[in-house]
């Protein structure tokens, strides 16, 4: 825990919670005073690399300057891609983002900050994060997709690591009242009173023919380029293994339970830290988009590993995920069966997927 | 409206929205019962057609009598296929059918009441709404996938039919605290206060570029069968046109904004109301599935048509659905633009869709 103490924890766990459920609340406020305000508010929308992505201007190839959280915020506005549904709340988003970072550096000036704004477009996105400080890895809004159209499944995330690994996250989807919340060692939570994962005494093992039986989380990610064997191909091709009937796709049919999409990393990561996914396999997102999600699901007991399998997918020892890797395999916490533990269970589901999925292509400077 | 009066229809809607409620948080207390509770509950567990399904004991080979629905909700117990988180609240379970079934009876003996139960497994499933007497048509658990895995998409919902068009519709999800509702000329609400489409001032227009722009919900459903152009193959080819980058897919792709799965049909439909979804299509449901959405996508000003393009998709005239069709195209509500009205933006979208979109393979006996 380099050189945080327990109370301090403690104490910063209970700060990150407040203020997960301030900025949840704030971004709420901002969505709901969009209820009844339609599609021409007079502001100008622009895209950024296609019609998926939503910006903000401090991704137009501007970088915030952690010295002055409340200049940059100024600089930070909610552009949504041509229409879709406008947003009036500008200043109200603008409040969201500024408050966080704001909140965390008068709280806590020695932490470093990190998050999408971190980064300029277009320049390479090194990997931030180190183990030489205390560092917070937060997503004001992800789900900005969601967030657009209203669609609930966005959130706040909020993370906090020590020694470069994440031991507190807190998640709030406002629109769904979910708020998930963990701190190493603290157990894992949803709405502070829920222990994760939900069903737990005792924990359910992986099913005995996983896939078959799991619901899977099949995210379609905003890389649509339509090459041969680009990575929207090698994602649909790994979807249909996981769906199709047993025996099917010559032999790789995983006869999944369900195939869901929510459209945010974080959340779909706290929903496998909650039983509710059995399987999230993602590609190309970046830390502030998995960090908080990575604490909940690690202290529930889940198990993150990289969505690419190495070269002997069935002997090699797990690796641990990569943070800012940008390639994702997650399992939920499982219990013991009476051939194997809870953790062999994961581990075999690990390898079931990686032999139905294909190898995607995300790279990342210096990881 | 038949024989019901206005004021019969508001005192029918008040009763609707109540059971909703009740219904829902015996659901949730029959959820929250199996929080803690593990993977031995000592229960049996059978599969019916696949491991996506997941069966009560009356599909198999039983036909509930109407007129009996304490003695067939005894037969009805909640089955989970091999290796799924089990489930200890079959008591629960049994009081949530037995209840929203006993509680339409007694209040409206000379309702009809159709539901999946209504029907006989592997007998024919022949379309029992008609225009003859209000009828119930109630599904008390959609999702039962996402039940079974407590993935928070579940819900119970409920439409009321007159002359064999479904005038109420109440959706109640519990575990996001989501409760849509609607009545013929009374409006379209979320948790009964908000208006649907929550954005209404003016109500947004179709994109000028959809399905560019469009949330778009993909189901993957159950009929998981590895045959060439088989329904997943279509499903799937349909969802990558949809995805594809414009001017991929030979002029195909729609580069929607988002793609996502819900895991619950009605849900869907009443995401789409609400102007969360932009496009849901959707094959092999059925009327249960789909009923109570229907009438709360209608009553908040969307459109739902066929999933399979007529013969002369670009011409022809715009078709209602059939409830009981099993194919299924909804596109969100819409305001004016400059250039097309509300419901000529909706259509532009209907056969934008249907340009993307291959022919699903699902029939019903008499329609």
């Amino acid at each position: 825990m380099a050189s945080i103490t327990d109370t301090e924890l403690d104490e910063i766990y209970a700060f990150a919670i407040q203020l997960g459920k301030d900025a949840g609340k704030m971004l709420m406020d901002a969505a709901t005073s969009r209820f009844g305000a339609g599609g021409n508010s007079g502001q100008e929308f622009s895209e950024k690399d296609n019609a998926v992505d939503i910006v903000t201007q401090t991704d137009e190839g501007k970088t915030r300057e952690k010295s002055s959280p409340s200049r940059a915020a100024s600089r930070v506005s909610f552009q949504l891609a041509p229409g879709v549904s406008h947003c009036r709340s500008r200043s109200s988003l603008l409040d969201v983002e500024a408050f966080i970072h704001r909140s965390i550096s008068s709280r806590y000036p020695d932490h470093k900050f990190v998050g999408e704004e971190s980064y300029s477009k277009g320049t390479s996105r090194e990997y931030l994060i180190d183990d030489t400080a205390p560092t917070w890895c937060v997503d004001p809004l992800d789900g900005t997709v969601n967030y657009a159209h209203l669609f609930p499944t966005f959130c706040v995330s909020i993370a906090f690591l020590v020694g470069g690994r994440p031991v507190i996250g807190v998640i709030q989807a406002p629109f769904m009242n979910q708020l998930f919340t963990a701190c190493k060692g603290r157990g894992a939570w949803l709405n502070e009173t829920t222990p994760l994962p939900l069903i737990r005494e005792p924990i359910p093992p992986m099913p005995a023919a996983a896939p078959k039986g799991c619901v899977f989380c099949c995210e379609w990610g905003k890389d649509r380029r339509d090459i041969p064997d680009g990575n929207m191909h090698r994602k649909v091709e790994s979807f249909m293994n996981m769906a199709a009937e047993v025996g099917g796709r010559n032999g790789k049919g995983g006869m999944v339970h369900g195939m869901r999409s929510l459209g945010s990393a974080t959340l779909g990561l706290a929903y496998t830290a909650m039983g509710g996914v059995d399987i999230w396999w993602e590609g190309g997102c970046w830390e502030w988009d998995v960090a908080a999600g990575f604490a909940i699901l690690l202290e529930a007991g889940g198990l993150v590993t990289t969505a690419n399998a190495p070269k002997d997918p069935s002997n090699t020892e797990i690796p641990d995920a990569h943070l800012g890797g940008r390639l994702y395999l997650a399992i939920r916490p499982a219990g013991p069966s009476s051939s194997e533990t809870g953790r062999q269970g994961q581990e075999r589901v690990v390898r079931e997927v990686w032999r139905r999925v294909r190898e995607l292509d995300y790279t990342r400077p210096g990881v």
